[in-house]
């Protein structure tokens, strides 16, 4: 895995060298068959730096998910803060999400493994709250757009999940057809259909 | 689980509870400790049954995975070949989509387990064409759509991207968030949104 990729994790720390090493482990061999001795013999570090920093392999998996989710959280924060168009920040938050997912696809790629792989023993995390917080992220700044006019009347939960698909689908294409990946400004277009409306507006005037 | 939803590996025959008990044990325990004996002692049938099958531990996966995805081709074959508007009728391939997901959770959740979990040294199958069908499915129907005027002029790949998004959205609420999920009433709501657009028709007449 490209290290270089991997913030929030990839620190050039021996704690960010275990992170980036457990994850790629987690990834490959999934977490139960993953030993201690394989993380730190990755990491190039010693059994005792893990246990400072961590205490266990548990805590290092709930490290990895927690830490993720808490700059997943901070990032949406941000990116739900910036100026212009209801459209247009959608836009960017959507962009600034696919940006995050394709830069820490290991992370994601481990987050999945979690919640639709068989259990092995890892401590429940709560991988549901990620989905949650973007869903309310797109949310918020729907129900401000339809309330300005600047989105079409209508149901805030219909517009959020069709902006949330189009969203989702190509990070889908990412993680798993990345043969199909349509990039940053694929989303975009993806997302302006979803704007502008697959259906010609003509067919919509006289309704 | 619920075998009677579980068409097309419900049947009533011995074959068909081979098939379930062995779908709900490799999503239960995963497919590496899962044994010939627990798979035959949950079907209630003997080892010769599952081995003149379908051979081994290796042969009733595949087959799931096999039989799974020509179900799937079939039916997307049949509700591709309705009447009506290209409209309603992406709208029927979607509600169809939709409803085979939900009625074979189990089997989707084992396809979701495969790509996403770790290698358990199940034989390899590619649960992409899965995606590959429905993204054809719904590209020809948008083809059809865009030359005949019924769907707005644009690239089909975007079309395509934003419907199969919407799609895709619904069912995995369905699947990882229950509590949200919006049923095939709420998949037609959230299709019109990327149908009629999410900003306001006036802002759009004067581009």
């Amino acid at each position: 895995m490209d290290a270089e990729d991997s913030k929030p994790v990839a620190e050039e720390s021996v704690r960010g060298r275990l992170l980036v090493a457990a994850i790629a482990l987690f990834n490959r061999k999934g977490y139960a068959p993953t030993t201690v001795r394989e993380i730190v013999d990755a990491a190039g570090v010693t059994k005792p730096a893990l246990y400072y920093y961590f205490g266990s392999k548990e805590g290092i998996y709930l490290a990895i998910l927690q830490e993720s989710l808490a700059y997943f959280e901070g990032e949406l924060q941000v990116a739900m803060e910036t100026e212009g168009s209801l459209r247009e920040r959608l836009q960017r938050l959507a962009a600034k999400v696919y940006s995050l997912f394709r830069d820490h696809s290991e992370v994601v790629r481990l987050v999945h493994a979690v919640y639709y792989g068989p259990p092995q023993g890892a401590p429940a995390f709560n991988v549901h709250r990620l989905h949650e917080l973007l869903v309310e992220a797109i949310k918020r700044l729907v129900e401000r757009g339809i309330a300005s006019g600047e989105l079409r009347a209508g149901s805030v939960e219909d517009t959020t999940l069709a902006l949330l698909g189009a969203t989702n689908v190509c990070m889908e294409l990412e993680l798993a057809h990345p043969e199909m990946q349509v990039g940053e400004t694929g989303l975009r277009r993806v997302l302006d259909v979803v704007f502008d409306g697959a259906s010609p507006v003509v067919s919509r005037i006289g309704e």
